[in-house]
């Protein structure tokens, strides 16, 4: 059996647990072994249960509601995944796989996981602290997605005014210099904002001033700044 | 004094708590009242206080690195706020201002409410859920903003596609009517996307096929869906 020889030793959020605790949690558990790439989780699925990785690793990817894969995240050996879930009985918001061959997993029921971060304030602070984390690394990718969008509309716009006369050089020429309150009015940013970007642009040789003109040095790297945003949807 | 007559009875995850409990968690509070308008908490204050809002609300603003307010949230008289920073001594994510004149709020140290909401299993539930809500909520925000932008792309590209043709009756025409697919290609969506985001137009009205053509009926309406969102940033 596999109950017997593995343990829940190596699980970093149950470092503070007595051996005979950690032994009775181990009992509690469900124990199984995966082949790379197997679903572990399917994020449809209608279980609660918390994953503690024992051994291997796991892949977790977050779904949209259109099914679309937004986000990647890995869990090594020692970690655990699914307490959104297990705590408040909400649906999966991600799928979890094997990424290592052999990777054995232990199942927590909902209840139990939350009985053990409940019953023990050192636990119960540490996954509050677990989900602070979360909630902050999203909150940062909220405004990350919210400046971006904002450069990213100051590089769209220089292209668009550049398009008509880019040259076979890869370079392009507007003139007038265009004002930074006129591009702020036209995309919606404010001129500070439109101020930086061109600043950060012309410190990495992207444009240049030169007399009334502004000089599109390159391109296709303009270009490829706006693409490369682009595949964030 | 005001601590005599104000009470934290009304405070929403402290319900749980008996008449003795909450007495003396009274007691350990700092207690103030607010003019509407007034700061409560600075988001670049060092303090680590989380707030009960027993009388009147307060308005909450969170800030971007680069200072710019990003969202709005109102807390009513039972609610509290600030646990991030109190659960993890994080800084803070927010600014606080009463909205109400003669708003009360109850100040409790990082260190009672760490206590307070791990030594209570109950409490600690309490928590945890309200954590995993707000994880759920941004997670959600970002999956918008993704979908948001790339839905907005399709609508920005069939402009580029009709503006050469744009009528002065406010219509314009798109010869031949454009592939999904090379759309698609050119703004790193999936067809799929764009099959879906044509569609919802079409049944909006606000493009129409014609025989091998593609009529944009409205050209205003759909550079203001482009605008509005591009005020996201």
């Amino acid at each position: 059996m596999e109950t017997v020889s593995a343990s829940l030793d190596r699980i970093a959020i149950l470092r503070t647990l007595d051996a005979d605790e950690r032994l009775a949690l181990t009992r509690q558990c469900r124990w199984r072994r995966f082949r790379a790439d197997e679903q572990i989780i399917d994020h449809l699925s209608d279980t609660r249960d918390v994953c503690f990785v024992v051994e291997g690793a796991v892949r977790v990817v977050s779904h949209s509601v259109s099914g679309r894969e937004i986000s990647f995240d890995e869990v090594e050996a020692g970690g655990f995944i699914g307490e959104l879930a297990a705590i408040d009985g909400g649906p999966r918001s991600a799928s979890v796989v094997a990424r290592d061959d052999n990777t054995l997993v232990a199942f927590l029921a909902p209840r139990a996981f939350q009985e053990l971060v409940t019953n023990r304030p050192e636990l119960a602070l540490m996954l509050m602290r677990r989900l602070c984390a979360m909630v902050r690394q999203a909150t940062e990718r909220i405004m990350d997605l919210s400046t971006l969008a904002a450069n990213n509309r100051v590089h769209a716009e220089l292209l668009r005014l550049a398009r008509p006369n880019r040259k076979p050089d890869g370079t392009a020429v507007i003139t007038p210099v265009p004002v930074h309150g006129d591009i702020a009015a036209r995309i919606s940013a404010t001129r500070e904002t439109v101020a930086r970007v061109m600043g950060e642009l012309t410190r990495d040789g992207v444009i240049e001033k030169r007399g009334s003109s502004l000089v599109i040095r390159a391109f296709d790297r303009l270009d490829e700044m706006v693409q490369e945003v682009r595949g964030v949807g």
